[in-house]
Parts: structure tokens; C-alpha cells; sequence
């Protein structure tokens, strides 16, 4: 069974009328592709309830980036949903009618998590996380589920999920899967759409080259690889079209040292106007 | 029956053994006085159990304020808990033996509250409120009480923290109780004893001050009032002492305009190295 809010309130109600712990909550930006139904099946198979929230939050754009073009496709998800195997169990899915509905007017709250920000997506985004943070927040608050779902292809974004989670005593456990992608290798997006057709084969030069980099530390000590990754790192700082391609330790990211276990090589590369983010684990050996 | 947690996990652990809806809880940074101990009184009057937690936060103290200097007096606050008539009902006292134990090390996440915080304090202890809004939060999220005792002298801070509670869903009632006040009309703060004789004397400019332009505006409209008033305020604007004396809107600290039913008429003042702050509410009349 699916039943669809829009209005918050009304959601809320039936949310507190459910006298169950078997909650899970997918919170998604809409425009779903394969990479967010894995997330729901997932959510499906381990809870009677499933709250997919749907909503293009204003506060995690920046005032140059693309929150006018985001796709809005509310009809088209919602039948999505209504394909997958539901089996008994009932999944809900809120869709605001307006920003209002979720952020109130005189709605002055910011939740911020340091440090885990300052880097990839943070440096360059700069108030990107706060806007993340404080509507996961609001809607842990109002789904009140005992799992959430998040997609790995948002890594740095899952790290400080989980961090405020921890530092806020949020009784949620947030579930992370790994990232669904094409067949051509390319990281699922809502954002891949806007590509043209050589536009989707450029882009493959993302999750090729954290490949590149990933095979390297799989062969070779941290330092040995160094030399090598080094070279494909400067190529990729002189190049304009990349914003960023980082390997850092997976659990903080910070500077890999000699207690870094495993790390994550992560990259945003803007192709045709389009910013691609892409990322891949990778343990490491550390010479001593 | 008194109970006092030094450890934040054991608290924990006791907290979540009530299975009870009947908790207050009254937040201090000890060096209890009897402005504390009207709050708790009030507490253990509408619940079985009434957390009182006792612990100085760094995070609301800038880098030159008086952290270091703070009143710690945890044993004789403990006894003056235990004077209260406590008939039955249960107080458990939180009384964190380091910062880690509230704050872990690797704690990174900030709740910010904006607008609210521009003026009065906010203006001049930049980061304060912050501090103040992840400690409370945290303290909530610990105690999980259905109540929570607040004292009006910090009038800024209980508005900052009603719009925190609204805007993140926090299950509590804020109780907002009237400045106690030494005979003198002095309220009662933990900085007061750092005042010598004369400084007493001294500060009660402050509430003087205060209550006179109340008078004011009780006996006449804003306009009317304005001119005296602004007497007042430009002769405390020239005076170093003065931090601020504000006369705003009551209800969201910005300028009176006509929508305005009741104003704050707010002050600190630096008497001796101490910073003492003090406020009153008066409905005033505006004329059209």
C-alpha cells in the first residue's frame, strides 16, 4: 500500500498514529533513478513502514548552482514506487507542497557539523552541509524511523550524517548502501541526465580515474603509489573542469597517515555545466 | 531522594530505566542561588522527577570572559538541593565530572539560532548563544523531560531556546519563571559576589534604570514616552560601563513598531569587571 502527503501536518498525524519501531526513512531530492529504488527496496525488505520523503531543499543550493533546474518529476517517482515489489509491507511518501510546509516561516535554526565540511564538496559548496544537516535533521524529527537510508555516492555527505546523528543522540541508524551506476561504469545521478551523448562518455573520465587510483593502492604501499597518484593528481589541479579529486582517510578525511586504515579517493568533475560527484573505498597499506 | 551522576553514560542508563512522563528538568551551571532553587522548587511541584544538571559550558564563554574565574561549588549546591521539600518526588542531580563526558572529543555538530541572537548579548558575545543552543540541546536530549525550567534574567536566551525547541520538534515544554531579586532589586545572578559593597551599590543602576524607563511607558504612549527615553538611553550609550540598554519588541527582539503589544526593556552593565545583565516586560500603548 502507498499512500502520498503533501501536507506536513497531515503527515505527522498519520506518523503518530503508527504504533510501530519498524520505520525506515529514504530521504531523496525526487527524480528517481536506480540508485534511489535499490535504497527503498532496502528499506522495504527490513521495515513494515517506509517514509520516502521527496523534496528539493532550497538551503543545501548555493546561489549559483542549479536548484531551479533540479528535475521535479513527482508523478513519475511516485509510479516508480508503485512498480517495486511492496509485499505486504506500506510505504509513505511525503511530498511538501511548498518549502514552507517543511521550513516554517519564522524557521531560524542552523545545524552545523565542523571539519568533516571544510573539504571536497564542503570547500567548495560553502554552506552545501549546513543546508544538508538541518533538513535531515527535520526530517528525522518528523519521520521519527529506527533506520535511515543514504546512498554511498554522497560519501562525505553519509559522514556527516552519521556525525550529527552521534553528537545530536538522534535514535536513528543510518544505513549506507554502495553506489548504483551505469553500465558504463557512470555513478546513477539525477544530474546525468543533463548530459549530451559525448557528454556522458567525457564524464566517465570520473569514475575512470578514481579507478586508476584505487588500482594503484591495491598493488602498491600508500607511499609507493605516491608517485604515480601524485602525476594524475597534478594533471587534474591544472584542469578546469575538475573541482576536486582527493584521497583521504575514509573514516575523518584527513590526511592519510600512518594510522589510516582505508581510504576514500573522491572526485567532482563538471562536465557540459554539470557537476558530477563520484568516489570509491579503497584499504591501504601504510610502509612503515 | 537524591541521586547525583557524575557519569554521563550512567545517567543515561538510570534516565532510561523511567518509565515515566512526569520529568522536569532545570538546567544550571551551579553555584546555585535562590533565582536556581525557585526553578527547581517549581519543577519538583509538577513532576515525580526533576533532573537538575550542574555543569559549567565552555562553549557560551568567549575567549576573555570569565570561564575560568565561574563559581564551582558543586558539593555546597547539593546541599541546598537536599534543603528543598522534596515529599516524595525524586531529584537526580547531573553533575558531568569533565567536559568530555557532555562533549566527547570527537563532538563537531552546532545549533545556531539566527536573528534572535544579532542583538543584546548576541551583539557583543559573538558566539554565545551558540554555545548556549548545543548545550541545551544536548542536556534535552539527554534528560528526555517533558518539562524544562528556564529563569526570565536570561530573556534572550529563553526566546532563542523556544525557537531551537519549535524548530527541531524537541519534545519539552520551556517554563520561563520571573527574575528573582535580592531585596535591593539587584537580581540574583552567580557573578553578584564577585561584586565588593560598593559595586552592589553600584549596580543597582541597572535595574533602576530599567524600571524607570517601564515607568515610562506605562505612564504614556511609546511615542510620547520616546523623547525621555531617549534621554536615557543616549546618556547609558555614552557611558562605558553600559554594554547595552535596548528597548524592543517583546516577542521577536526587534524594533517597536505598531504590531508591538509588550516590550523587553534589556541591559547589561560592567560593574567592576562584572558583566550583570537584567530585563522587564511592560505592555506598552501605541499611539496611531
Amino acid at each position: 500500500m502507498i499512500s502520498l502527503f503533501n501536507s506536513v501536518n497531515e503527515f505527522t498525524e498519520y506518523r503518530n498514529s503508527l504504533a510501530t519501531d519498524s520505520i525506515g526513512l529514504v530521504p531523496t531530492m525526487g527524480n528517481l533513478h536506480d540508485g534511489h529504488l535499490s535504497l527503498i527496496k532496502k528499506s522495504i525488505s527490513e521495515n513494515q513502514y517506509t517514509i520516502v520523503t521527496i523534496f528539493v531543499n532550497p538551503l543545501q543550493f548555493g546561489p549559483n548552482e542549479d536548484f531551479d533546474k533540479y528535475p521535479r518529476t513527482l508523478t513519475a517517482d511516485v509510479e516508480k514506487i508503485k512498480s517495486l515489489k511492496i509485499e505486504g509491507k506500506e510505504i509513505i511518501v511525503l511530498a511538501p507542497s511548498s518549502v514552507n510546509e517543511i521550513f516554517p516561516k519564522n524557521f531560524k535554526t542552523t545545524i552545523s557539523v565542523k571539519d568533516l565540511t571544510n573539504t571536497l564538496c564542503g570547500a567548495s559548496r560553502p554552506d552545501h552541509f549546513d543546508g544538508v544537516t538541518t533538513i535531515v535533521y527535520r526530517l528525522f524529527a518528523l519521520a521519527k524511523a529506527s533506520k535511515s537510508y543514504f546512498g554511498q555516492k554522497d560519501y562525505q555527505q553519509v559522514l556527516v550524517i552519521r556525525r550529527m546523528v552521534e553528537d545530536l543522540l538522534i535514535p536513528t541508524e543510518v544505513i549506507a548502501l554502495p553506489i548504483n551506476r551505469e553500465e558504463s561504469g557512470l555513478a546513477r545521478s539525477s544530474r546525468n541526465q543533463f548530459l549530451s551523448e559525448s557528454g556522458r562518455v567525457e564524464a566517465l573520465e570520473l569514475s575512470g580515474t578514481i579507478l586508476k587510483i584505487s588500482r594503484l593502492l591495491k598493488e602498491k604501499s600508500f607511499q609507493e603509489a605516491g608517485i604515480e597518484i601524485n602525476d594524475i593528481l597534478e594533471v587534474v589541479l591544472r584542469d578546469q573542469r575538475w573541482d576536486y579529486l582527493e584521497v583521504l582517510d575514509a573514516e575523518n578525511l584527513e590526511a592519510v597517515n600512518i594510522n589510516t586504515q582505508q581510504v576514500v579517493i573522491a572526485g567532482a568533475l563538471k562536465i557540459e555545466e554539470t557537476r558530477l560527484i563520484d568516489n570509491h573505498l579503497t584499504k591501504i597499506s601504510y610502509a612503515r
